[in-house]
């Protein structure tokens, strides 16, 4: 089945997929850049587990605080996190279904790294707010940004 | 989180755990006792892992087919399933969510089983139309039908 109302966003990251994969899972990591500046991050929660708890706080420049809350659907280490916002912890349904991210980390040559984010709607109205949300630029950090992050070991 | 919407079914069954999780994720066994009579189920899959396939589709006695597509999100062994409509495999979002169901098969002594079967809504409009459809019914075979269906090795 194809998702109808898919936003999607590919980068290649000059670091293995590992080294990415941490970058998303270490909230003090994840802090430094997930979200574009001025805007920051206040709290993460990573539950990584099906049913786990997602949590990311995101901070406007004016101070406002937007809590994304969710749960894990499908965490395979190293290569691939999915998430929801459509269940709190204990799979218990929350208003109204926004969305579901697919994150996947695919090894290239060169110790390299395809990172695609996917963020599938229940309708065509949410996807349109996501992007003017800022899809692409809140999830498609540069690629230097993540490799330099991690040190080389 | 307690959640809003809930439809809940509690039974015990003269079987242990082991036996009524193997009832309910055995197609020809599922078949024998999921729908009160005279509805049947024409078809099941069922892909025991996280974002596998559910899907159970119902023949109402006017030969109308009724199928509930969805997807697995927890799987625990002889002790819970959870699954819902609101994902196609893939973890593609479909339609407007209808519900989460959370079977629990709980130990009991003298070799029984304290089964839940939990139906928890997006709205509360779902939660009505639910019992409506049966859900008290549909759900809660008799005592002793679960257990006459297996051999008791």
């Amino acid at each position: 089945m194809t998702p109808e109302h898919e936003l999607v966003l590919e980068r290649t990251f000059d670091a293995p997929p590992e080294k990415v994969f941490k970058a998303w899972t270490t909230p003090d990591l994840l802090k430094q850049w997930f979200v574009p500046r001025p805007w920051t991050i206040t709290e993460i929660r990573q539950d990584l587990r099906p049913g786990g708890e997602s949590l990311v706080v995101m901070r406007s420049p004016e101070g406002q605080e937007f809590p994304n809350p969710g749960v894990f659907l499908e965490v395979v280490p190293d290569r691939k996190l999915v998430f929801t916002d459509a269940f709190a912890p204990g799979w218990v349904p929350t208003g109204q279904p926004f969305m579901v991210a697919e994150v996947t980390f695919e090894p290239l040559p060169g110790g390299k790294t395809k990172y695609v984010a996917r963020a599938m709607h229940w309708t065509a109205e949410a996807k349109a707010q996501h992007e003017a949300m800022g899809f692409h630029t809140g999830w498609g950090p540069g690629a230097g940004q993540v490799a330099g992050l991690l040190p080389s070991s």
